[in-house]
């Protein structure tokens, strides 16, 4: 059994090997650009990783692997054109960087790119190889027009909210796992716990990143502190709060989430006094430990050995703790 | 043998039985416009089309031929966005009627739902399918690529003109024969002269469209004549007359176009001039002639009886004339 970091070498080995030296360089640069950028692999990895507790060959889970990773930041490239991100990763954004239409282009490309790794899977299971990533690939993008809808609506509730998060981010870190395990030939009924287990896990990751948004160490975080605040996301801590608000507190969140144009430091600094007042920080704490033994009690139904299950276990809880 | 004619009749039934009822409303409502807004459904009929005529089973080619026209609308949905262009078979396009976003993302929900569909092919040839399409996806990609490319270039030469229309035209029409032919099971050879066919099928098919543009009547060819005019399309007719030219017909070409700011009609009636002193009319349709025959002398190769393939040949026939 490998570590995760050797798995995550793995990955970065595959992803430099992947021949991207091809015309016209206005479409290509922009994909070496952004598969350089780095960032945690998190989806490859756990394609590898699930491959190999069920006692898969590595090799044979390389290429899902890589279809997963190069599919994930084609989905990073639109958003960050439709969410007018400047930076990525502490780097500029290709749509930034290059423009909207070579963000789009290349994007493109990256989607084909991923399905052309997919398809050199075994032909034994490639037909649920591909299923499985196809279903996640439309539910991301469900998932992202919602979170886009959700942009200019004030009555998000909580479970619009999580399902459009379980659509956006749980179910391809789902898919990353299923793909393993299929790969590694696990059984139907552990496939479909490996599945349950990757979702809550997803869901409570990307509230964690919520979390992090407003009350995390940049450092660690690798993202400006309160970004979401500033973009008027409407994130499980607002929702929250806002639910639970009355009175000034309310008022102070209606009014600093119906524009863009406030000074971004005054924002974040009224949002986050009346975040603390709700407590919603310890709300979100709780929700995400909730997800987290939820996603646990789909592990312990996995039919190995806890000694063969451990190192899956050991990286989810290294995801939870943003300890990479 | 069916006709096209009753061909298209069966892929427009099976676009309407995809069911795209599905939420968010804002993201399939673009998908259920754009795929309503009709046009000639050439590739999926060529699906069906080469399928028949190798004797394949229709049924079994219904799914990839659908998969060939969601993918082909999908790259129309995000060119239009790139080309900032307003309308699209006399109606408004996704990126003007919803906007930009709306498009990007519906865009790439159909590249999905193109595989979606590709991959309820017959598992015997499923690898060959989805490596048909995945290679003729990225090359789409790519000629769109340098299309964009020579929008601001003043020295395309006719060589990388004709390489930019195979990529962005002429190889999704031979991937759609090759589809088809590979369903009904034909032989390598025949196959491979089936793409060779459709490749230089495409090309005449699209050096025509930059024909119409200038000399086509506007009720028949369905869009404003003089668009590629107005716009600085490169298309082989500036770039022939460009190099053709000399003294004050040279200037003409090069001042209309250096800008976008000139009256349109005043642009069409110049550039147009040019065009018929320079006699590049008569010089393109032996061009497509050439390609046409070229094309002729691969459908020759194919193994079949005149009487099996001649169903081809006339649906080939009516797109080169247009006469659908």
């Amino acid at each position: 059994m490998h570590t995760s970091d050797t798995l995550l070498e793995k990955v970065n080995e595959a992803i430099r090997t992947i021949n991207l030296n091809r015309s016209p360089a206005e479409l290509y640069s922009p994909i070496v650009y952004t598969l350089n950028l780095g960032g945690k692999r998190i989806r490859p990895v756990l394609v590898l990783l699930n491959c190999e507790i069920f006692g898969g060959d590595l090799n044979s889970a390389v290429n899902p692997a890589i279809a997963l990773e190069v599919f994930h930041n084609f989905t990073l490239l639109h958003d960050d054109i439709m969410d007018n991100a400047p930076l990525r990763r502490g780097k500029e954004t290709v749509y930034k960087k290059w423009n909207a239409n070579v963000a789009i282009l290349s994007g493109d490309t990256m989607f084909a790119l991923a399905y052309k790794h997919l398809i050199k899977t075994d032909k034994a299971i490639l037909n649920d190889i591909l299923d499985i990533f196809t279903t996640a690939a439309i539910e991301v993008c469900e998932g992202q027009q919602y979170d886009m809808n959700f942009e200019t609506r004030k009555d998000v509730s909580i479970d619009e909210y999580m399902e459009m998060i379980r659509l956006k981010t749980a179910v391809l870190i789902a898919a990353s796992m299923k793909t393993g395990a299929v790969i590694g030939r696990a059984n139907l009924k552990d496939v479909e716990n490996i599945y349950k287990f990757g979702e809550c896990v997803g869901i409570a990751f990307q509230l964690q990143d919520d979390l992090l948004d407003v009350y995390g160490d940049q450092e660690k975080f690798g993202k400006k502190i309160g970004g979401d605040i500033v973009s008027n996301k409407k994130t499980f801590l607002y929702i929250k709060s806002l639910q639970d608000a009355k009175g000034a507190d309310k008022n102070i969140l209606q009014k600093y989430f119906s524009s863009a144009d406030f000074e971004p430091q005054e924002k974040i600094v009224a949002v986050k006094k009346v975040y603390d007042n709700i407590g919603v920080r310890e709300t979100t704490v709780e929700l995400i430990n909730q997800y987290y033994a939820r996603a646990l009690d789909c592990y312990s139904l996995i039919s190995l050995s806890e000694e063969k299950k451990t190192p899956l276990k050991k990286y989810t809880d290294r995801m939870m703790q943003r300890d990479f």
